[in-house]
């Protein structure tokens, strides 16, 4: 029987000490990390994870380092998104045999399909899965849009449990809510961390927020407000999550800058190693400085 | 002295009864639809006006009619956008010769401009329009988006008092709010209507909402509830909403559904014409018949 | 009865002093300079005429001046590219008024028409208007593609004559040529200069290019070169060409760095000023000198 | 020492009986009838060879197949295209240990590179290859551009030898055929066979069609015509090639009518099967018979 999952679910950064070899002992510290600060569940191998860019062994390897890790302890989600479905079905096996309890896919994204064309591989994707599947909407990496129709099609799946929408567009966000308010078992969470408490306020299940491998205290403390309608409260978080969000992810003129600083931040605080697979680098001194100098005005130490 | 207005600013449609030729006896009863439905002021020649499909001399008699007919009961606030700084400056000095409290300018929409030739093209605006500016975010149709550190540079003129933004980008809204926190006198409204609730929750001056031409106490009310944080009221009004949302501004698979929508609306409820100008057409029989059964629905009439 | 323009037809700067002030000895310094050239046809009011960015009056002013001063000795074609379909014809009056041979008109660019929309709007203002129109097809500016289906279904209008194509797409270019083959009497030019000489080569009627203000002799001699299938020839002066479009239009990282590259150059020549209309502005001294330094190697001087 | 390769090297199809499955004796009749059509070398594995839809076995047992068949009679290039770059030089080494003389890639296609670490990926990739790399520009399906300047720094690498454009942006191609003028070892290819004669006119060094999987001879024969500067023959062969563009590939409204209508067509014609790989499925009958209508009409059989 499948449970719902509500609350905040880190997208996990893969540690890493170069090319295609993992931070061992910064991944467990960061597991450590994450699981004190009261994280519902964790979710591994998607964007933040870097996932793409890993070559697919040691992708085998962090699901088994990160899932013997936890334990147990939390109900963990693996990214299985690629252009070979026989790739994601074989990620898929990997997770099951290490206890993952659900995937998540975001369309293939070398071939842009069809609306028609992302139901057809949806469709064959849940019915061969071995777990189940949470679709992922993530129009700029992948470069099409999961249209609500396409998910309210896709939620009739016996086999497709829930979504993560990382688009940042709220009127999408709240058609699915909406269209979707008679199946409250269907899972709809927010990508963006700034956008966490208030989908949370408007009925969303839950956030699936990088800045939590940081501060997972911060983001489970605003899910929890948005839950108890404690208006004041999530605007007060807000500011803490904003200055994060414009000091951390903002340094330098990436489209990688949050990648960067969500793992230079990690480093900065002892957790893990901040590099990062290709096609990106780490930040350079310059900007590794000032994300120390954003760190002590954030934490105040 | 400038007084920040705040609620809900209806973008009001121009009824059309032909190409350039205004249904004036629909924009009176619109307009008293509207007030005697609360609102707390009007923006016209907007998107939702068409203005860019007008002839300009059809645009200063509409500013002439409107402000007219409201006479001082509620501010207007009257859109410039243009391609020709010279054509903005022209149509703000009808708005303030009416009677208008401000004018609300997109970015010139052929060329695209960079973020500095916006900051350099809006303070050369400001600083010769004769009555107070708002900005306006809507890169669907301008191609640019106005980026939040470009706001912020712009808060600073005298003359640049507010933003309305339609991207439907929340963390772009969430940026702004964090970022001009600390300058309370500048208004952030949102445009699409099914944000309002939450962008009020979490700090907004209010919403620039079509819908409101059509049921003027609907977005009021949820207004009203988000100001004092009634969550669940906030969300059962939602509802409402985002019925009209999904019924009434997505017939047919144009690009112009919301606009078409809304007009079509307004002439099934005997408001006002649902002709529009190039490069729309109004809603064919079988499509208004759509919009027939859902505003039944919808109104339980 | 219409005769095909064939050849290179400069779209014309228009050369300002200021704000919708002319520079009306450069703008006839201009026209003198392209005649003696050999163009075989002026454009003005178009995208690098900066049609959009000036106010109408200096629109008509400019229509006039132009008219005049050609006289009559090669045939001109006025851009009435507008949001207004009422615009454009007024727009098209002036221009027969003054002896214009035709219109060019690209789609509407606020609202984004969908191809059936273009068809109904190109087909109502041809239906309207007093001269021949030539469609303009600029996806980057517009937001919109006139798609190949959509020219030829307009090109079976009466007073549909041709189609300038900026896309720099030439798969769709060839596309149109292979499906207009039947239509000899339909004229189809090219935009970006960089590719005259290989789309008159497969059969193109010419090219609407910029730096025909500058260079007129150049692009009329690829052009000959290209008619008489003199391969050699044309890959020759296609190193001027280049030369040109690599280091004059792309000084700095402006959007516009074509247009303030071919106003500058004219102004380092002596020809007409480089004052540019909002929101862009001209190069300062240190890109100038670039453009300076660029024009000496190109012309040996 | 490396010698370049000129002429049509058709991107070939992957023949599948269903997912994952190899259509082995399709894949040997479709490289006969390319090798006896005169191609100069085959690219596989590419876009059009569906190879990010395959499994990384699939792929690896492809190459073996290929090579095999060819056993050296023209040059093979692979597609080692890859958000990994691990699994980029796996695939090469596979490539290498089969006796391909290159290999192709994109950028990578998940996260979108900046142009500086587009240099910084391609230099550490060609760095640690073990074949000759060749550029391959496709921004409809990676999201970035090579830039002409990223181009023109990368064809500093001595193991860097060339650019496959499928932009179809033919200023761009000029811009490099340009800058890259004294660079006559590095090999410029058009991707869209739509441009091969005007792009080979032009001095190209060839064409990377797909239709040279249908009809090889075709292509073969306006490459020497425009080696030759028959323009007269170019435009001649420009007929059918057209016809087969707006035939073959243009079948109902898919991104992917290319894909469905080349396999389609080879199916037809019984050279191999026509089976796709999600998220892409094989045309149903109806388009199937427009297909084979349009080869009748081609092929006047």
């Amino acid at each position: 029987m499948n449970t719902k999952i509500q609350g905040i679910i880190p997208p996990m950064v893969t540690p890493l000490m170069g090319e295609d070899i993992i931070d061992v002992e910064g991944t467990k510290r960061l597991i450590e990390h994450m699981i004190a600060g009261g994280v519902h569940a964790l979710f591994l191998l998607g964007t933040t994870g870097e996932a793409q860019s890993l070559s697919y062994q040691c992708r085998y390897d962090f699901i088994e380092l990160v899932t013997h890790q936890v334990a147990g302890r939390i109900p963990v989600l693996v990214g299985v998104t690629d252009t070979s479905i026989g790739e994601s079905l074989k990620l898929a096996e990997k997770a099951k045999a290490c206890g993952a309890v659900g995937v998540v896919a975001a369309a293939p994204y070398y071939f842009a399909p069809s609306q028609q064309e992302l139901i057809e591989y949806y469709t064959a994707l849940a019915d061969q899965l071995c777990l189940p599947l949470y679709l992922y909407n993530m129009p700029s990496h992948v470069k099409v849009f999961l249209e609500a129709k396409t998910v309210v099609e896709l939620s009739n799946h016996p086999n497709i449990v829930g979504l993560k929408d990382s688009s940042a567009n709220m009127t999408y966000f709240q058609t699915l809510t909406y269209l979707l308010r008679n199946k409250p078992e269907f899972a709809l969470y927010v990508g963006p961390e700034e956008l966490t408490g208030e989908c949370v306020l408007m009925g969303a299940d839950g956030g699936v927020n990088g800045g939590a491998n940081i501060f997972p205290e911060l983001y489970v403390a605003q899910y929890n407000a948005a839950q108890q309608h404690d208006v004041n409260k999530v605007r007060e978080l807000q500011q803490q999550i904003m200055a994060i969000s414009t000091r951390i992810y903002s340094v330098g003129k990436y489209g990688s800058s949050y990648l960067k600083g969500v793992k230079c931040a990690l480093s900065v605080l002892g957790i893990c190693s901040d590099e990062l697979a290709y096609p990106y680098r780490k930040f350079r001194e310059e900007e590794r400085n000032k994300i120390v100098e954003a760190l002590k005005e954030i934490t105040g130490k």
